[in-house]
């Protein structure tokens, strides 16, 4: 009988992808820019998938340092399958994300890797490229200090040249100057990149710098006299388990003067110091590490999407429809509100973080020969999408595990882990609250010389400025009608941006609380809604009718909900049209039609969900969910993963002689002699 | 040198401290009731920090079997120590409270026991009572199953009434229908009350009731013959470590006719139905369980508050002030807008519930006679503020969390692991989006009996409906003097919900998608509105004139940030007056004035706020934080805390000899090679 549950859920299911009107591959060949890149991705899942080294199953019952282990094998055994394979380094990079867990090997590639490779003195470059290249030594970024953080200037550790022997010593003057939060630091890296301040020998100091140290022996990795190394301790709710972000405090450690990282800045042999040509030419890797989070949010609100998608259209709740069944879940216009948006923005994101890795590389070809005049712009657009991106694809990984009840908290469903390994992301590469002055800074900016200056110079990102000189009168999406047309939001974004930015200009002297989180969310909402008008007119020329009609309502939810999440502000500054009629007619609520056509929307892509979370060709190892398994027969994974778990290892718990019994014995006597009484 | 960075931390600490006004204990005996409370409370701290059973130092790294085995264990040894200081129920219920860890026999005392006790038969009682009260077994509550949870009468299992031989047989028809979430019942729990339909001979289906079954022998422990039993499995986020939710299948299990629940429906000898008098009169356990949630959420908030305060207090970033130092961060508006409002809503929940729990009893002891008239007010006031509540408070623990930064992110820090174990209780005992249907029932109930009788039988939860008759012209808070009087912003939260209350009777037809959300959360907010008010005007009566201001100020805090959080409602019925200017001056935000009121108010309270944390009366132990530690040595103790972790017992991993090593030297020959041919 247990099987009819099973077959239900597989019905509905196949049902569901049934209905799917567009043509799935070609929507996923688009969501990985082309066939050829889907068929090599399919190889790498098939590889590692197929291989007992990253088999998950026991993952959820491991311990830390069994997670640990279990993640470094994991990279030793990528770097063996790129030998044997022949991977390219990009092939490898996407199987270490394709784990789907942090490993400690992400930072070697991610951050070490680039830092020294752009910034290293030739001389160093000679001796180590190809070592860190093929792993020969493996590296860590030391940057962040128990004191500080995002904050470089403040950090405490110090560099000092000491001409007499031509070193630098390496110093940690404070507790708070420990060096603290560094991936793959605790355990596994034998070398490092230290940001210090340098001190000079006249006692100046230069602000931070970076300097190559070696942490461990090579000979039998041990850490090296001097230095005191150790792993932070488990992060919270079990995110990052297999990294060992660790501590260090450096003892008056000297390294040579070629360790320092000067391809820009230099220290002479005899300590004089040589500014690098540009203040920001080191930003880069930060920039980079940015704008990469873009795609990957994308990634991951794919991921808790179609996990509650898939689980929604099996669930099956409430009142029965006329074929004698409850109606399934997604049906709920509650909860499709809730998911089809996220399925939005998860399409919005994956393009938008390809087009900025287009732009970043082009700025940086750009850098390399001198040029910096894109550098500030970058620079306010990652730090304004990363904000965006992360804060939205937290909420939805949220909002994705809440949507499906109770079972959305078992560690089964696979969510819950997700979240809690990109929870961070608010915080780290730049903390959200911090980064979100820069954006404003640069918006003040802009406003300031459009100001004084006209529109000539206007870039990109602060555009919608333009609409401060401009008569804005018609703007504003009054009828249902009006809404289908992707240039109600985005006008009405563009509008809201440059009188929040202006708002916010006039009142500098003192702006409310919040006006930094707003402005840089309504900046940066502008730019994309832009981003994504672009998108939408783009579609058909890239499909066929079918998929470009149902991929333009999508996009065109994603500036709807856009509008729906800044009414606040919309409504503030009154950008939709008011009804003529006086405050007596306060039951007229002015944003009914915008709700209402993002009901219908959702209405309309429904029938397509399954369809386009196919498309985003996640396997069943990728998403490791009892409740998002492509069959749908989720309440038949839910009961086999239970039977896994160590406590059912045996029927009667090692508890019950020491503390269950005990208790029942005692509770039983107090019974009796309370009966007694009676 | 280290030391600096500590007593730094801790001067910043007491000089905080030493700035507040009001008096720190007469606050702390408003929270907890009265001083003996306090002093009751603190000798139960006392008695459990100081006994190693209740030692959190190694917590952080037992696996979930460790984890399940010290919960019993704290279990056992607080029902020892209830006898060994003859303590009463209370004070065991608040010993449970206090290990800061939901552990199994939560379950038998909030679930199991009441409900036998208020709905189990005479017979039952006698024999059964005095073993459940004095734990001789322990219990557990089986409702959900892996297909339903919180519409119970979709619930699959059956109880079939066989009148030859008087008994009921339980059954799990399917697999769906396996009971799944409970608590206790994987390795714990001996007997258990079971949901199931209730079948008569007649084959007729009677709906959900209860029935208790023994679900493993008395004598070893072991489960018995015809039900399989087991732990369902790690939960999402490490939460819920140490309870055993378990799953159940019942194949055909006999128990006898008395051990139905029978107080209020019955099945008699021969087989026929006996209704219960009131179809209601079953629900007191789940609004006990939800009306309990309210402080509980105000109590969790403190935590999370307490902790992410006073780091704050000692963290010190950025600019440096005319002292040379950094500034506190606690002195940014962007990080104080985020955590004073936290502070308020955690003494309002407190307070509420307090309140709630007295009108509870109340209604509990009218329904004992008989009078059910209370009910619906209470299901629809306790459902509301069970949503209002959770939600707030989950997002208050989280936005705590990420006001710390990166540490926020150790486990260390303490509030990752308070939100994992909160978290769940957004879908638990109801889940939030379905009871807000429940308060849009009651709303629209009221609204229509408003509409044809009149505004005579008006209750409480739906009083602001009365507005609806009123001239509410003068409603609105223009100026920022408006925003001082607590009534400005309760009669805006009144009329908002007023209005979305009619708003939705009118488009009953169609509605949109989120307008059960809105609309239940306008109409608790108004109820709460109006219950802080009151709070605020009672309490020139119990404090002297300082603490009398400075909670004012806290109370109206919270009224301010809700109506600053409803903005999209007030603003859209066009509840803030207008400017009178045509929308050429759409510069004009129409929200500032109440901005800068509550910007104005946090840096009011601002002084106080560590004193307003000290007075929740937490302990070290209590938090276990080692960012909220009472002397603010911060970093001294992230440092020692960081030294505990097992992967810190062995300089070089156990993962060096298995796959680091390995990948050095194939990466040492692989750069060698490629040198070579270069």
């Amino acid at each position: 009988m247990s099987r009819l549950t099973a077959e239900k859920n597989a019905q509905d299911m196949s049902q569901a992808r049934a209905k799917t009107s567009i043509d799935v591959a070609r929507v996923r060949n688009f969501l990985y820019i082309k066939q050829e890149e889907w068929e090599a991705h399919q190889k790498l899942v098939w590889t590692l998938s197929t291989d007992p080294v990253f088999d998950k199953s026991r993952r959820p019952f491991m311990s830390r340092t069994e997670r640990y282990t279990r993640a470094v094998g994991m990279a030793n055994r990528i770097y063996e399958l790129k030998e044997t394979h022949k991977w390219s380094d990009a092939e490898a990079a996407r199987a270490i994300q394709l784990v789907d867990e942090p490993i400690p090997m992400n930072l070697h590639a991610m951050a070490f890797e680039p830092v020294i490779t752009s910034q290293g003195s030739p001389e160093l470059l000679q001796k180590y490229r190809e070592l860190i290249r093929y792993r020969g030594i493996l590296g860590c970024y030391l940057q962040t200090e128990l004191g500080h953080g995002t904050n470089v200037a403040a950090l405490e550790t110090t560099a000092t040249y000491l001409p007499e022997s031509k070193e630098f010593e390496i110093h940690s003057p404070t507790l708070s100057s420990t060096k603290w939060w560094i991936g793959a630091l605790g355990k596994t890296a034998t070398h490092g990149v230290v940001q210090a301040k340098l001190i000079l020998p006249s006692g100046e100091d230069v602000g931070p710098h970076l300097f190559f140290v070696q942490l461990r022996s090579l000979e039998d990795h041990r850490v090296l006299s001097g230095i005191t190394i150790g792993d932070i301790g488990p992060k919270a709710m079990h995110g990052f388990p297999g990294t060992d972000n660790g501590f260090a405090r450096f003892d008056h450690i000297r390294i040579p003067r070629e360790n320092m990282l000067s391809k820009f800045a230099q220290v002479t042999e005899d300590g004089r110091y040589v500014k690098p040509p540009h203040a920001k030419l080191s930003y880069g890797g930060m920039m980079y590490i940015r704008s990469s989070m873009v795609s990957g949010g994308g990634w991951n609100v794919a991921k808790g999407a179609t996990v509650a998608i898939r689980y929604a259209t099996v669930r099956r709740q409430g009142g029965k429809g006329p074929d004698g069944l409850e109606h399934q879940v997604i049906s709920y216009p509650s909860v499709h509100y809730r998911l089809i948006p996220m399925l939005s923005r998860a399409y919005v994101f994956i393009l938008l973080g390809r087009n900025l890795s287009s732009a970043f590389s082009h700025m940086s070809s750009r850098l390399a020969s001198g040029d910096t005049s894109l550098l500030a712009e970058m620079h306010a657009t990652t730090s304004g999408l990363k904000v965006l991106v992360t804060t939205a694809a937290i909420q939805d990984l949220e909002t994705a595990r809440r949507s499906m009840g109770g079972h959305g908290f078992s560690e089964f469903a696979g969510v819950g882990r997700m979240y809690a390994n990109y929870v961070p992301s608010a915080t780290f590469e730049g903390d959200n609250f911090v980064l979100d002055q820069q954006v404003v800074r640069a918006a003040l900016k802009a406003y300031h010389r459009l100001v004084t200056s006209g529109p000539a110079d206007m870039t990109p990102s602060t555009h919608f400025l333009r609409l401060l000189l401009e008569d804005t009168s018609n703007i504003g999406g009054a009828s249902q009608l009006a809404w289908e047309d992707p240039q109600t939001s985005i006008r009405i974004l563009e509008l809201r941006a440059a009188l929040v930015v202006k708002h916010c200009a006039l009142y500098q002297d003192g702006p409310d609380a919040s006006m930094d989180q707003r402005v840089s969310k309504a900046v940066t909402e502008a730019f994309v809604a832009v981003q994504v008008g672009k998108i939408i007119t783009s579609l058909r020329e890239t499909f066929g009718p079918r998929e470009s009609d149902v991929l333009t309502k999508l996009y065109l939810l994603y500036l709807l909900t856009t509008v729906e999440n800044g009414l606040v502000d919309v409504l503030s500054f009154r950008l939709l049209p008011q009804s003529t009629a006086s405050s007596a007619s306060r039951s007229d609520d002015s944003t009914r039609t915008l709700r209402v056509a993002i009901k219908q929307l959702c209405q309309e892509i429904l029938p397509e969900a399954i369809g386009l979370t196919d498309a985003f060709g996640f396997s069943d190892w990728e998403l490791d969910s009892a409740l998002g398994v492509f069959d749908g027969r989720v309440y038949e994974a839910l009961y086999a993963r239970a039977q896994t778990e160590p406590l059912n290892g045996t029927e009667v718990p090692e508890a019950y002689e020491a503390d269950i019994k005990p208790m029942l014995q005692r509770g039983q006597k107090l019974a009796e002699a309370s009966k007694c009484k009676l």
